[in-house]
This record gives structure tokens, C-alpha cells and sequence, in this order.
């Protein structure tokens, strides 16, 4: 049940030293020099590779109802398939539906969650405001183990938060110790610039990125970001994919706003000519949103995460099939949104940033686990290799080739944006919890072997806001008469 | 009936010169040295003096019925009080209540200006939508001489247009050639910063600018931009206040979008200590939206009339008295918004500008008609000194000096923001089509003499919009099956 | 020998309308609506067709001696090729060896300037320093009509100035009321990424673009703004070809600094892949600095223009012929640095600026005279349609079309970088002090008609420096002991 | 000779969490919950306190010969004051003079800091240039554990690196794997500047910051980094002092380019008042460059700092005693540019920082230790609390206050630029190399306990520059004939 790797080079976030690694129990016990074998423990040489957290990708929607079917990844095919990547955790989203109990829509998705192959934990999306929604925010935060919530700023007349619950719920956030995050779209503008296009006769998938241009997705992250500023709380923006959201968090920053950025791998290296392609099954494959942007972002988006304006990476993984995807065949607007991802993920953050020499080996798994685990309070038992952690590690062959194709990925949908990409390096072993769960090649995966983890309230970052807080309470003047 | 200005120099948004100018009818006839003096004419010697096109103030709001009480200044004291300071046009602003008729509402402001005392304009603002305010909007444009529409992104359940109405209201604009305009504070922010602080007991007029914190007015900003930008019409931002409202206006403007900012006369000088001063008239004299700013937004807001980011100042004049003001004695959210300042714009523009060296003289009569007449066209009839242009000139000795007071001005107030300030720079006479309205510290204003200037649609950035609008019409991509 | 323009429209920098402009004795002496024809008057019938100043080139290098041979436009066939294209005059510079006298070089340049068919004048550069120079300034500014000093920051080992020669020339400049200029490359990096690249074996015109990259131009031009800034001196920056630098100058102007950008026809439609083309002639006949840039840099550039970041268009016209070319052929350093553009600068701006909807056709004139004219102090006898004006004018036919080729332009030089182009909107007609030079096809120059235009110091923005300095003259702390 | 900490709570660049911790031997050897107390060891009960890596002060300057004097501080008593204050390790200067060799400058600084009682490392100056420069370069970082070059863009006609001394500096570093880094500021601007002051009788302290403004920095640091940016170098600009060159670096940043800031805990809480005060010698107390700053700087210094754009905090410690300050009693240019802090920097950085909610107490640990650590490649022997680590701790008591005074200090100086602050916040303990040298309020340290620290060349960053620099190798154009 333990496990032993050895001769391998460890890289973490902020260091890279030769070193064994030992796991039992679900957890690294040992790091060091020449450890010596346990009898029982399976070994793993790790010569000539790199020892490092498992990835967590924050941003996946398995087996999700969403625009009329449900997403073809579920929670034990998806996070299989992200194992076989080197994937160890995800963060995926409740999502209540408008009037719906907070509470109850959790535990609709703790229970799809159960048959997970890897650890799970959720954003829950604020979609409607009332008193009860307040209250059951407080509920999840210090009864079930939530640290973030969701807003979607995009998707009129379904599940868009209109400023007035951004507002209340950003309030409601900070004092809970739980950060706010964001789907930056301006969805009144996405809905006007749809109904135009469809009135031009503008039907195809070559209009989904019109309808949702740039422009439309800075709007919504300057919003978002103003509006946490106007109330001193801190904000992450999921699937930034333009320089000009890129932007508009960057100044935010710059000014010392604590504000996050997460980007796509899709979004780095996929550039929007896929949606003029001849065949409709090619390009509504692609749609997605925010949509695949034309190539001058894919520089910037990298540029960001090097400068560390984008701290995370994801997938937004959220599989629709061809047969699902014809739903739009006459309306683009009746797309499924969505695209596989987590499989690949960091072989494409790997192969495109470090090969390319964009990031260090250490910025790699900085901004594939270990700032993810920080920002939501999961570290350092989740992205990092430290003794006490939870031995999700990659044991990475930064000579190892593998071409992508839906043909042989794991991931359930027969599609990948990624198709044909032959990249350098890929994961030779994955463990879960101790467990080894890809073996050269091999699938280990158990459905239900994953659990559910609690992320406390009140990261580090709080304690710095009410103090701040407390400084600036306004005090009145005293006036005669 | 004719008046010549003689011996004076001819100061212009683009060239300084020595001319005499001589105006008959109601226009300027012939500028030139040495002009002959017909018998007839009052003769004004300007020498050591500058003569300039009149002041054009294009934010005004004369006898503005407004929270439960109507501005002091109607239209024939509040002209003339600009005349007093050089000052010979507005551009007022209809208001419709929500439901109203926009020609109802029109007709409603011709009739309250037809005593004006100087010319007059209206921006018309657009406070709901439907298919009517849409007809009417084309009316307004094709039939009324209105160029320009308002859009107030504040003042929630009264008078606020939301995301949807901007985006219709701006697309109906551009197709009208009309420009689009906004008052950019978000009132949702505002309306729960309000109640949080009169929660915390903060119910003094201190508590208004901590309602409306500059970055209420970032974001109201920001949005209006990519709204214009997403459906490519040019924007015009009123009272930009602060310094992050200029750099969003900035940030669009450096990446060519054609957005135009304004800036007022008491933003620029006074800044938000007035709030808690220890008498409540003092403080609640200052209420208005946005508020007064910390000093370092001042010299920021003069960096962008210099660099060119702000094109135009304005005063939004618009008077409540001290029994007015009471209102809100024990809470600041119903002190009624507004201060006055038409009579005082130019004169302080010119002693803290062209004194100062921030402006130049030139730059001084762009900022303060030429620019207005171009964006709102009405140029070069308005705004220039040029033969056939209405003779609405002011004749400037800088060698002149006045001290501010609520005791000498001619506005219907008995409060003035800049009293006490010893200004050098003041106008000698005051023309308004052709005839003396201020003869050295005597006013000649005449009730009903100012006449409506009705503005053509399509100014000559619509052009460009129009052509780079049919060179980006989408196509769609033709596909088998 | 007067001309009259009959029913055309009449575009400036701020307005357009229907009038007749009539020229006599060189200069404009009538505009308006139906004028009645002098009998002896030509008449162009401009139906149809705009009526604008024509357009003023500030970057010429006629006959220059330089890198060993001598420019093959001469004064005479440059300025006709210019009246050709609708230019009516030029800014060309007077550069002195190092050592050598200012008014030395200025006289030789006056004398070898006495053919010009169009009027012309001189910014004087600074190459080196000691008291005499010093001294030739001012002789050069209050009796030669001199009021702008070039800067070479590049050309190592030649003509650059260093630090020391730019503190104490822009001071110099400011106290009489002159303008400085610079060439912003840095010089010291371009020689050592010259010898870097040599010394690998890069010596074709391939290698000159990555000696010179953006970087050495930003560095430069943000050294320059900041010298400037140091001493409250405005500053304008030829030849702005990237990004990087003018993102320098917009944000000192978003302070409020007096920093102004040129930008030439070439650098806003040609990229860098002409570097690379396999006909050594072809790549070698692009090589002039700096170099042509990557695509993302021209809609950059456009956005400069149309924000007023920046303000004038030119051309840095420098012919050199192949056989001049040839001199580099195995070493890309020795290649002579320059391209013609002369003739085709108004066509390209108009069809890629106004045909475009990039520029309004007041815009348009803005920048290819009006503007030049202003900065350098001679507005409105330049630059303008106004009674009393130079009667500089250009009749441009928005219909015409003209191919642009080596083959049949005016210009002395075997090469055109915008071969090939077809452009819509020509010169039907140019005057040059009331002559018509170009009629329909016809080139009608006379070699030494042109005239010196001698420009005055203490244009308007330095009143207003003066001002800032007079009020920031520091004082010293009075201290005990 | 080992030291237990118990009932701590241990504090580092990306954790908090409660352990205690055991040094033996000069290394940590254990951390974990409830250790065993060894007998031999010291025990100090740290309940209620933080454990954190003991402060890292990357920029100071023991008994420098500078300005015709020699600093107060020696290597013992200044690295004393440091371990008062819970700084345990320095790097230094060495700055040959021109014409010196590196190696005898090298020695002559080791030599001196034989007396240190902490540990110490040195960045060397590159002062002038030739091939035994080069070479001695080469020297340094392959067999004496320098890994950093320092240039001073400052001080004309004595030390200051030209140009072309930068370019091929910066070249040389990356070939070696070491971290070019800079001061920044114009020396021509500052010369000048100095010249024209003293001209006008502006002969005081009062003159020292007008000699060096904020864009004399800006300049410099923007050119230093463009030049870095030209060779694909990182860069580090020590004592970043104003918002215009935290600007330039932040730019950079955004863009992805690896440069990095140090800020001195002076210029974050002190403003350029003090330069006016009536008493000389209070005045030029404070006399350094860059010199303090108007206020707004501060702020944004903060900003800078929490936004991660700036990375380190140091002091530039280098002291002068008013006598020796007193050699610039009627010259400013003639007083000794320095002042003291080391001892200081933790609790102004603690008491301003964490204390105001500024900043996290993990990015109080990264700013004082670990970045600085990181970037000169002593990680984690330095900077960390991990086990093999130096044990060099601070046992810091967030209860605790201090006066900071002259008087009470322990540094060699006769002035302190915090007197007077009530710090809450300080070091109850500190462990150099394990070894008690601190105990609430007694000094221990030992003269000469300090031991040289060498940096291994290559950092992280390098492999990633590498990798890029190999991908953009030029490639010729083949050509025929």
C-alpha cells in the first residue's frame, strides 16, 4: 500500500532539489536523500524525471444539465480521465437552479460526486438572491466545507446574477471568510448582439464569437473587480482569454487589489479561426465561452501568467458529443457550450510553456496546482510535495511523447480541440492519495476511490482585509444644532 | 444694432492674432486690422484685451424639478447669470420621467426656456424604453434639431437606465447619428452603500461621497465605454470627476475609440474636505453627484483637459438653496443634488488654467466652446470667431480681478462654491448675437431674447463610424448539409 | 495669374463645406458660396472634389550626403515629385558634421535648397557640443527663422548626441522658444547588436530589423520624453514606428506633457517581412530606420493617429537607388538607410486612412498638414484654407484612382515601397502660392519657385511653460548658523 | 548548542501553522507538533509569537569609503544592529574602483567582513569595463560564489556605468547566470541638475531631491530594463523610491519580462518634507539617493509591493554621523549620500505593513526574506523554516513596542530617520546559524560568528531564458548571387 519513488528530481512551486519521495497511507511520510526501500512498497524510478504535485484543475462541469441535455463526462469518466493526465483534484460547480435551495442543489452534486475516481471539491454558484440564500451561503461555508462561490455574470433569462446580487453576495462572501468569483461576460450585451446576428441571418458557429467580441467579457471583469473594490473584498475571474480582461485584472493589481485570473489551456494555444472552419461539426465543437479569441490574446495570456497577473490554469472541462452539439445546427445559440480539456492539460502547460521556455519548471506547477490549492485554502495538503501532504504527485517524463486524439484519450466525448498535437512531455505515473492510478500508459482508476474535501473559511488573505476594514470604518462628524 | 470690437486680439481654439471684429445682425461680418468704423456702430475698445467666442456650458439643469423640489436658477436668471461671466449658450437637459413622452417632455423644456435670456440647446435623456422612446428618438433627431441623448446609469428606482436600455438606446443612436452621452455612476453600488451607511448611522452629508467612492464612477464609466465599443458609437462621459474615470476614458481614446469626456469647473478646485465641515449648510451647499473628490484627482482631471482626454468643461449648474438643501438634514440621500457655477466657469478656468500655465490661451477657448460647438455640432455657427458665425463673443481682460461671492453674483443662490476666490481674468463685455449683454459689470440681459438652436443630426465622425461599420459587416461561412 | 476653385467643398482640420476659394498673388484672398469669377482668373471646376491645404511633408532628406553617397532626390525633383502627390512643402533638416559650424551647414543647406519647386524649410540638427553651438542656436533662431533642433540618438561613432549634448540642447531650445526634436534609437545597443549579429554570420538586410528592434526605440523615446520632462520642455519624437514608443509618448502625454509623435505612410502599411524576401534589391531598397515592423505595430500606429497621440504624417523621403544600395550587399550596416514616399504619403493616407474609416477627411488634413504647421509656428500661413493663407492648396478627387509604381512616379529613385497599390483618391490639382503646379496628370513644377519659410520662435505653448517655470522657481530654506 | 522553539507559530513565505522547531548544529533539524526536548537544548517558549526566517537585507553598505569618508557601521557593528532587529543575513557591495580589479575589490570586502557577526554575501559593482573585466567576471561567479553584478547609473565622473558598460555587462551576466542588477537614476540629469541649482544659489539639503527627481529614476530604470529587455537579461533595480519607476517596472512585468524591485523601508514611510526642515543637520541626515519622496510615492510603493511588482525590502544602510554629513554644510553635492536601518526594517515593515493591512504576514516573510532568498539563489537555505535549512529565526512578538530611538539603537550612527515611532511588533528572539544572539532585548552577537555565503550561479530563471533565446536564433536568408 506504500508507495516508494526514487532517483527523481522534486519540483515545487518554489524549488527544485533530487530527492525519494515515500507515501503510505495516503500520505508523503518521507522526503529525502537515498530513503531507504520498505519491503512492501511498490518503486518507482523516477531517473530522469520530475517529482511534482498532482495536478487540480478549479474549473470542470462533469455529467452538468446544461442547455437542454447533460455534459458526457461524469464524475468518474472525467476525473479518470484527468488522472491519466496527471490531474489529482478538481474543483467542479453546484449550480442551483433559480429558486432553488442552495443546500439542496449540493447535495444533488455530492451525490453525482460520489463515484469520482480523484478528490473533488465545489464552487457553488449564487444564481438568485433572497434571505434564504444568505443564510444557506452561511450554512455551506461553516457546515460543508465551501470556500467560493460563483457568479455568473453571462447566460440572461437563465442563470445571470444581476449586480444587485453581485453586490449582496460579494458582502455576504467576505464576512464568511469565502472568496467571490466571477464568469465575466456582460450577458444583456451577448443576448442584444445574438439576436442581431440571427436577425442578419447570421445562424452558423462563426457567430458565436461575435456575439460575445472581447470587449463584452472586459466589461464584465471590470464590473466585477470595481464592484469588489467599491466593498474591499477580494475576487477571482475564471477563464480569462483576452488581453483585455487580462487588463483590466492587471491594474487591479497593479494598484493592490487582491484579484485573481484563471486561463484555459485551451485559450492559450486555440485561436478563433476554428468557428469559420466549412464543417459544422468541427467548429460547434469548439463553442464554448468564453469563445476562442483571435491569436494576439494567446501571447498576452501567457505574457500574464509569466508576470503572475494569472495565477491559475483550468479547463472549464464540459464535454458535449457531436449528437449533442447539432442541437444548434440552425442556431448557434443553441450550441451546447462546452469542450473537453482535462486530460491534456498539463501536458499542453508543460509542452507550450516550459518546453518554449515561457515558464520555469517551478512557474509550471505553481500555476497548475500549488497557487490553485492557496487561493481556495487547500494548501498545503493539496499542491504541494511536502511530508503530511496528501501524495498526489505526477511523476513527469520530460521525454515522453504522446500525440492527441479522441481516438485514444479517456475522456468521454468524441471530440478534442486539441486533435493531432504531438507534445513532450507527459506523465509516466499518477498517484491519488498514495494510490498509483496511471502506470506508463496504463489506467488504475476506481470509481468511487475519490473523496470530497472541505476547504476552511478564512485563507490568510482575510485577515489582511479586516484589518484594513477595521481602519477605514467611516466616522461621522459632530454638528451643532 | 452693429457693435465694433476694435484694438483687441482675437484668441481662437487654433491661432491668436491682432484684428478688429465687427458685428451686424446678429454675426460676426468682417474680422480684420484696422476694420472702418461705421457711424452707426457701438464701438468697444479691447485694447490689452482678448476677444473669444462665448462660453458654451453643455451641462446645465435651469428650474430641473428634482428630488421634491424644483433648481432655483430658472432659465432666464440662470442665463443670464452666464452671460454676467461670459458665458452665451447651454445645453440644457430634458428629463422625461419614466413612462413619459419624449416630445411631451420636450415641448414641456421648450416652453420653460423660452424665457432664456441667451441661446439654448437640450440634450434629451432616456430614462425607459420601448418601441416609442424609439420612434420618438427618431422625431426628436429628424424634426426637433436634437443631436445628443443622456443616459443616467445612477439614481436607481427613479431615473436609471439599465444595461438593457443603453444598448438599445446607443444602437438607436448611432443610427440616427446622434451621440450618446452618460452620467457614469453605477446605482446599484450606490443605492447599497447608502443604505449601509445610513445603517452604521452615517447620516450626514460626510456620508455622500463615501456613497459614491470614485470607483462607483469607474465602473458606470468603464461600462458605458464597451457598451459604445461593442456596437462601435461614439460616447460623451458628463462630469468626469475622478481620476479613474479619466483613465478609463484614457485607456479608450489611446486605442482610438472615439469617446469624449467632460469636466467641471468645481471638480477641478474643490476637493471632498467640504463634506465634514462642522456646518451641516456648508457641507450639504457642496451635495452633488459625483461628489467632490480627495485633491489628488484635481490635478489629474487638468492633466487630461491638457493631454486632450477631456475635451470640454461645464458646470452641471443646477441650484438648490439652503431651505432646499435642509431636506436631508438627517439623511443625506434627500439633500437635493446640485450646485451652480455658470457665471464663475470661465473665470476660473482662466485663473487656474491660463494663470497657472496648465493651459495655454488656446486651449482655454477649446475647452470652453470651441470643442462643445464641434461635438455637438454646432460649429462653427457656435464656438469660433469667423465671419458668418453668430456674433457670441466675450472680450476678456486678463488684467481684471473680481472676488467670488453668493452676495455679488447674479445667480438665483445664496451659496457660491468658489466664494472668496480672487480671480485675475474677467470678462469687460459679453455679446450675445451681436448685441452688449455686459457692459463692464452691467447687465443688459433681456428676458426671451436667447433663442433655441436646433443641431443636425451626423456630425463628421459618423462618416468614419460608418464606413468602418460596412467594411466589418459579418458574413456568414457557407456549408454543405 | 489668379485661379479660382470653383464648386468644390472646402475640408480643414475642423470643418467642411461648400465654397469657392480664390487665389491671387500667391496667396488665398477670397472664400465663399457663387464668387463671381475675375476675368482673368483660371478656373478648376471642382465638383465633386475636396478643397484642402496641401500637404506639408516634416521629414525630408533631399540630397543628403550620407553612409558615403548622396540621397538621389535632389531639391528640385523631390519638391516636384511632392506637388505631384499634393504637397506643397517641406520640413527638410540641416545636418552638420560633428565640429562643424551650425550656420556653416545651415548656408550650404539654403544654397543647395535654391532649385526647390515647392516652399521649404529646416530643422537644424544638433550633433554635437560647445559654446559655439550654443551660441549658433541663437543666431540660427532670432535671425534665420529656425525654431526646431534634430537629435540623432542612433548612429554610434557619427552623428549622435549623448546625454550630455540633450540636457544642454533642450535647455538651450526652451529659452528661445524652439522646438526639439529627436530620432529616437538607442545608439549604443543598435551598434552592439550590429556587431552581434555580424559577428554570427547575419549579414544580409534580414539582420537589420533585429538590430534595431522596438526596444532600442522605446528606450530612446522614453529617454528623450523623460530629459524633456526634467526640464519642462516639449518635445516631439520623428518617426514613431512602434508600439513601445508610442505607448511612450501617450503616457506622457495622459500626464499633460507637451510630447508630440510623427509617424510615417510607410511605417502605417508596410511590415518586416520585406526583410526576408530572397531578392537582396527588393529587402535592401526597405532598409531605412527605424525599420519596418511586425503587422501588430501599423493598427497601433493608426490608433495613435486617431486618439492625437500622435499628430503629424511624414515620410523621412531619402532615395537611394540599387546601385547605392548595393554598397551593403555584404554587410547589411553599410546599406544607405532610406526610402521615398514624397509623392505617395496624401494617397495612401486617404486610402487607407479615410476609405477606411480609420480617419475623418477633417482628420485627415489634421495630420498631413495642419497639425505640422501649428507645432512648427507656421499656422495658419500653412496648413490652413483662410483668407490671407499661402495659397498652398490641394484639389483632391475622392474618385480618382492611380496605381502606384517606380515605373511612372516623379520621384528620382528605381524603387517604390507601395508598388503596386492601388489607391482611390488622387490630386486632380495642386497650387503652390496660387500657381497650379499639377493639373490632372500634368506635372507643371518650376525648378526655384520655392521659397524659404522662415518659422518664429515662441510658438504658443511656451507662454504657458514659461508660466509653470516661472511658478515652480524653487527657494531655498532659510537656516540658522 | 541546539535550540528548541516551542509553542510557536510558524510563519513562511506560503504558510502558517503551529510546530515547534529544533536547531542543532546550526541547521534546523525538525519541525512537527509537541517535539521531544532534547536535555542540552535551550528552550524558548515562543507561545503567542510568530517563527519566521530571520530578515535577509539584500542591499546595505558596511564601512563603504564613499564621498571622501568612510560609513560608521562596520561589518560587525552594522550586522549587530541587524541581529537586534532580526535581520541574520546581508548582501553587501563590493565597488572596485575604476581601473581596479574585481578580485583585489573582492578580497579587500572580504577581508573587512571577516569581523561580521551574521552571515553575509556581496553583489559586485561593475564600475568600468575592458577584457579583464570580462574575464574577472567569469571568475567571480565560477569559483566565489557571486551570482550578481551591480551598476550605478548614477554618479557621473565617478562610478557610473555607461551605456555601453551596461550592454555588455548584462551580456556577460546572463552568459554566467548571474542577476544584473541597477541603481537608477540618470547621472547626466542629476550633473546638470546639480549645476544649475548651485548656480542659483540653491546651495542647501533642500536642493538634493530637486537634483533628482522621480523622472531622473524613471529614466534610468526604464533604460536599464529596455537594455535588459534588448538581451533577453532579467534585471533587479534596487531602491525603487517613486511610483514612475515602480511603473516602468511594472510594465515590464505585465509584459511578462522578468524584472524585479527592491524597496527600502525608508522610502515607504518617509516623505521629502524632511529635506526642507530648518535644521541642517536633521536635513542632511537624510540625505541619500534616491532621496525621499512626496508622499502620494509611498502609497504606491505599498501598492507595489502587495501587487507583487515589487519583491524584496532592504535599507541601503550606510551610515554618517553629522560631522561627516557636515563636509556638505554650504554644498548639498558634498554631503555623504546615506542613511541607517537595518535594525529597523523588520518592525517598520511589520508595524506599517501587517499591523495596517497591508500586507499578509506570508508577504511580510516573502518581502524581508524569502523573495530576496529566491532571486539570489540562496533558497531555501536562507529564507526558509524547513528542515536542513540555516537556522537563522526570528521569534517575533506581534504584542511587543518599541520607541525607536538614536539613543536606544544599536547601530554605529548618531541619527535615526524612524525617531520617535512607537513600533508594535518585534523580535523577542533571534537564532543566527542557531545560535541565540538575541533574547528579549540583550545582544549577543559574537564578532566574526558570520560566515560568507556563496550563491551558486544559474538560478531557476535561467534554464527558461535559455530555452527561449535558443528558439529565437537567427536564421539568414539564403540568397542567390
Amino acid at each position: 500500500m506504500s508507495v516508494l519513488i526514487k532517483n527523481g528530481t522534486v519540483v515545487t512551486a518554489d524549488k527544485t532539489y533530487r530527492a525519494d519521495v515515500y507515501c503510505d497511507n495516503g500520505k508523503i511520510v518521507a522526503i529525502g536523500e537515498n530513503l531507504d526501500t520498505p519491503a512492501t512498497a511498490e518503486v518507482i524510478d523516477a531517473s530522469g524525471q520530475y517529482v511534482m504535485p498532482g495536478g487540480i484543475d478549479p474549473h470542470t462541469h462533469m455529467q452538468l444539465p446544461f442547455m437542454g441535455t447533460v455534459a458526457s463526462d461524469d464524475f468518474y469518466t472525467g476525473t479518470a480521465a484527468g488522472l491519466a493526465g496527471g490531474t489529482t483534484s478538481i474543483i467542479d460547480f453546484v449550480i442551483p437552479s433559480p429558486q432553488q435551495s442552495l443546500l439542496e442543489a449540493f447535495h444533488q452534486w455530492r451525490d453525482w460526486a460520489a463515484k469520482a475516481a480523484a478528490d473533488y471539491t465545489f464552487h457553488v454558484a449564487i444564481t438568485w438572491w433572497d434571505e434564504s440564500v444568505h443564510e444557506e451561503m452561511g450554512t455551506l461555508v461553516r457546515e460543508h466545507g465551501v470556500n467560493s462561490f460563483k457568479h455568473f455574470m453571462a447566460y440572461k433569462n437563465a442563470i445571470m446574477a444581476d449586480d444587485e446580487t453581485l453586490v449582496k453576495s460579494f458582502r455576504r462572501s467576505v464576512e464568511l471568510g469565502a472568496m467571490p468569483t466571477v464568469h465575466a461576460e456582460n450577458g444583456e450585451l451577448v443576448f442584444q448582439l445574438q439576436q442581431e446576428l440571427l436577425a442578419k441571418g447570421m445562424t452558423g458557429p462563426e457567430a458565436h464569437p461575435l456575439s460575445r467580441p472581447p470587449v463584452v467579457e472586459a466589461e464584465a471583469a471590470n464590473r466585477a473587480i470595481h464592484i469588489a473594490q467599491a466593498m474591499n473584498v477580494p475576487i477571482y475571474i475564471v477563464h480569462v482569454s483576452c488581453k483585455e480582461s487580462l487588463e483590466a485584472i492587471t491594474r487591479a493589481r497593479n494598484n493592490g487589489n487582491r484579484v485573481y485570473g484563471e486561463v484555459l489551456a485551451g485559450h492559450l494555444v486555440i485561436d478563433d479561426s476554428v468557428y469559420r472552419h466549412p464543417d459544422f461539426e468541427f467548429a460547434a465543437a469548439h463553442v464554448m465561452s468564453p469563445p476562442f479569441r483571435a491569436k494576439e490574446h494567446q501571447e498576452a495570456l501567457w505574457q500574464g501568467l509569466r508576470g503572475g497577473n494569472l495565477q491559475t490554469t483550468a479547463t472549464d472541462h464540459c464535454c458535449f458529443c457531436a449528437d449533442q452539439k447539432a442541437a444548434g445546427k440552425d442556431d448557434f445559440t443553441r450550441i451546447p457550450n462546452g469542450t473537453a480539456g482535462i486530460e491534456d492539460r498539463l501536458a499542453i502547460m508543460w509542452d507550450e510553456g516550459v518546453n518554449q521556455g515561457r515558464l520555469t519548471m517551478n512557474e509550471f506547477v505553481a500555476v497548475t496546482s500549488t497557487n490553485t490549492a492557496k487561493l481556495f485554502n487547500m494548501y498545503p495538503r493539496k499542491g504541494s510535495v511536502s511530508v503530511g501532504a496528501d501524495a498526489d504527485l505526477v511523476v513527469w517524463d520530460p521525454a515522453g511523447t504522446r500525440t492527441i486524439s479522441a481516438k485514444t484519450h479517456h475522456q468521454n466525448i468524441d471530440f478534442n480541440i486539441f486533435e493531432g498535437r504531438t507534445v513532450t512531455g507527459i506523465p509516466s505515473h499518477t498517484l491519488s492519495r498514495g494510490k498509483v492510478v496511471w502506470r506508463e500508459g496504463q489506467l488504475l482508476a476506481v470509481e468511487g476511490a475519490g473523496q470530497y474535501i472541505p476547504r476552511p473559511a478564512f485563507g490568510p488573505v482575510f485577515d489582511a482585509i479586516a484589518r484594513e476594514n477595521e481602519l477605514n470604518t467611516p466616522q461621522p462628524v459632530v454638528r451643532q444644532g
